[in-house]
């Protein structure tokens, strides 16, 4: 037995949950983005199609604090997450949350400060 | 001297404090309207451009839960309060949050449940 995990490598075999699109909650997404690191994380998302791992992103907090984020970001609906190995790999769920709250992403996202880097 | 002032009444001759339109930040906006209770509260206001006391508002809280909501309101730059005797009467800040966030207000509150009553 190894002793080789700590609080940042999620369980590879565990089943992420995600809430369907129907049960995305405005207030939980609204929640999920008025936290600047989301906001920024967010953007970052939101400006391509692919997939990304916590550390790819350029904030300023921590690897555990970072994945607290993409927690939050889940189950609100506002990512998806997926295993890859050890790692997470994090996609925008922009059709789910266009069709629930149609124009909301973009209207939040053209309001953000232009902060966001890689 | 009397003591007839609750936690409720606020204090008529205190100043209350309003952040200027360019202080406005999105993430206090979001969260301020990331529970459903205040969500209501402004989905009301929206409604007209009469003003309104926080009695006035069919929501699911006591007076004095609805009062600390509208302190979150005001504190985010979503409404304006003043006093009028010991009431505090409540207006939403649209222009403010129209030229600060393009569109922000209007998206959200098409994508809020449709429960607000007065």
């Amino acid at each position: 037995m190894t002793t080789q995990a700590t609080e940042e490598i999620s369980h590879p075999t565990e089943e992420i949950a995600h809430p369907e699109r129907a049960e995305i909650e405005l207030g939980a997404v609204l929640h999920a983005l008025s936290d600047s690191v989301r906001l920024r994380i967010v953007a970052a998302l939101a400006e391509g199609d692919a997939e990304h791992t916590c550390g790819s992103f350029d904030v300023p907090v921590t690897k555990s604090t970072c994945t607290h984020h993409f927690k939050i970001l889940r189950e609100a609906g506002v990512i998806h997450q997926r295993h890859e190995g050890t790692a997470r790999l994090n996609t925008l769920r922009r059709d789910d949350l266009e069709a629930r709250f149609p124009g909301l992403l973009e209207t939040i996202l053209q309001s953000a400060p232009r902060r966001v880097t890689r």
